[in-house]
């Protein structure tokens, strides 16, 4: 599978040891084939054209909508599209949170969120008046929702977490979490971006009534995402931004919106993005999402198993991950095991990984995290430990 | 160069008559194979990687700014990456906007205004209490400037104005729209949708304080396009979107907030978008664009003549024109004409053009429109022509 994704060979032709999935997952060439063709002979814009191309590609613009909602068991009437995860909980914090919060009202988040799923949240509560409260951890970082249920009041509107923490790849038991938000009457938003990318995603069983993805994270091109939102409640969401295609009459004196998705689609969309996003879902699907979840645990498992098994060296978050191992080692800063595993061909991610109250938390100003993706593989774990070796043996440390 | 296109050929191999440039361009090769490098071997994410090929990243997105600040001549800390012209437009509205205008204040538009320059306004008008005043046309379709400076008055904190209309292709004295804006005290911000693509532009000699710009018009990619803000303004502007890479340090009780352009870059950014949108404006830059706009006008110049002289052919705006002509004829509905065009290979656009207040002004639902780009010649034109006579036979109507 490494074959179909020419980003995993270095410059030199070496095979590289990518481990930073969650930040960002090299794309196949089916995607990168589909962005080709849509920038090229297939290329024409969408919605407005008279021309037979223009049509063409409108219905695989609609076509890939309709994918991407298959993806997660929701209607195409449900998806819009966006730059990413972080404008799509940024449109429901402005469209929806400005409609529907106000003065003294509560939004429930975790301690583990990423900054794109609390300063969208912050802003929000600075402009309405609202206030934030935030969920501790487990003992073992996951979010307390027995800490949550004691927490939820009348006065909460929303509930924000990660259904899988971009830190520690922790699942969040999502169902728990929609019952105890709806049982106060608060609508329950899941930042799925590290989700959708490793396990099966069904936000009709989950019962949530936002879930949020990046493209660049499933497989996909840069520059797109989506927000799923429940069709009752998109249908009622005030415009956004203003402008092209997202409109029904423009006029001086009054201006009337479209209804649906394209009320959220202001101007020309990422029309080749969204091909290629839908290239992306069904390379995945081909793959199985269920099968990567299981190959990308057994990773995890040994990865754990081996880190932990070292004196010196702290693991967080639960043994069940969704392919993220998050790890500091005593007297040597992640930053620099990053730079000497970078010298053998090993990519890791160290730093707050735009989540510094979790920092805060577990005490340390970064970890180090490995992350897998579907075309990882037990080398890249050998190679990671090797590297990690060798970084002992530069700093004077023992095994 | 019309070989560098792979999209200007029909499925069947015939050459594609593509005339609808203005609502967006063909992409060269040199653009879709920037796209294709950056989302395969040279694929990783920026700013947060401590791997080598994150840096190299890291590089080509800052570089990216570089160039598209190069062409505009603005600076690259003057530049923020947004979704598209029509974000960029919505950014101004709700950051600066929304700090700047207070009830009472009053905002001045024209007639031929894009609708994403003026329901973003609209919106701000209607958040904050301002109002919207309109500059009617002169009789050639052009924002007529002595109407402005007549209209002009000291609650005017904002003008907003095409550079290039996109139905008419008239091309505003920016300049002098500049100053009689900057007398009242009030800000410029011009659309330049449809001008960075066809003639050289220059924020400094034009003095205005915002310009706003998308890709895919400029024979770049979809998702992406630009914001230019006078560094000044951009600094004092408050943050819209919360999220990842726009935050200095974030807490629950406090978030501050990066200084420059990525304050306005919440989440992963359109990595490779960035990337072949420089390759778009090197690829614009070698062409040259005022030679560009030379074989434009020649271009026009024919059309609108030949048009012209048909005695049941409307031809609008102003003889001078940036690549476009909009004209309808007596008899025969413009999405009538554009469908039999299309069965001969030629693709116009047919419609109100995102600029519904500028139809009624005209007093037609709609118009043909027939835009050029730098891979035009006078076969494009000649084949419309040609599309036109058969599309009167088709009519019953004689020549």
């Amino acid at each position: 599978m490494r074959s179909d994704f020419p980003g995993l060979v270095t410059k030199d032709g070496a095979p590289w040891h990518y481990l930073d999935t969650a930040a960002t997952a090299q794309k196949p060439r089916a995607v990168i084939e589909a962005m080709s063709r849509a920038l090229g002979q297939d290329y024409a814009t969408v919605h407005r054209g008279v021309y037979s191309r223009s049509a063409d590609m409108t219905l695989a613009y609609e076509n890939a909508r309709r994918t991407i909602a298959s993806l997660i068991g929701g209607g195409e009437d449900e998806i819009v599209f966006t730059r990413g995860a972080t404008e799509a909980i940024n449109l429901v914090a402005k469209s929806w949170g400005k409609a529907n919060l106000k003065s003294g009202d509560r939004i429930l988040l975790s301690q583990l969120e990423h900054h794109s799923n609390i300063v969208p949240w912050q802003m929000l509560a600075q402009e309405v008046g609202a206030h934030i409260d935030v969920v501790p951890l487990t003992s073992d970082h996951q979010i307390d929702l027995d800490a949550a249920e004691a927490m939820l009041t009348e006065q909460h509107k929303l509930v924000a977490f990660g259904h899988v923490s971009n830190v520690l790849g922790g699942v969040l038991d999502a169902k728990r979490a929609a019952d105890l938000a709806h049982k106060v009457g608060a609508k329950l938003l899941l930042d799925g971006c590290q989700a959708v990318a490793h396990m099966p995603v069904d936000v009709a069983a989950l019962d949530c009534d936002f879930y949020v993805f990046s493209a660049h994270k499933l497989y996909g091109p840069t520059g797109i995402g989506a927000l799923w939102a429940r069709s009752e409640i998109l249908l009622e969401m005030p415009a956004w931004e203003g402008g092209g295609a997202m409109i029904d009459r423009v006029t001086f004196e009054k201006t009337t919106y479209a209804s649906g998705p394209q009320r959220f689609e202001a101007g020309t969309p990422a029309i080749t993005e969204a091909i290629a996003f839908a290239a992306a879902t069904h390379y995945v699907q081909s793959v199985g999402l269920g099968a990567m979840h299981e190959a990308e645990g057994e990773l995890v498992a040994r990865l754990r198993r081996e880190l932990t098994a070292m004196n010196d060296v702290t693991v967080y978050g639960p043994e069940a991950s969704a392919g993220i191992v998050s790890f500091t080692i005593d007297g040597i800063h992640p930053h620099d095991l990053g730079t000497i595993l970078d010298e053998a061909n090993v990519a890791i991610r160290a730093g707050h990984h735009c989540a510094q109250p979790l920092m805060d938390y577990l005490g340390v100003p970064a970890t180090a995290r490995a992350s897998f993706g579907l075309y990882s593989t037990q080398e890249d774990v050998t190679a990671l430990l090797e590297g990690i070796a060798r970084t002992r043996r530069i700093f004077g440390k023992g095994i």
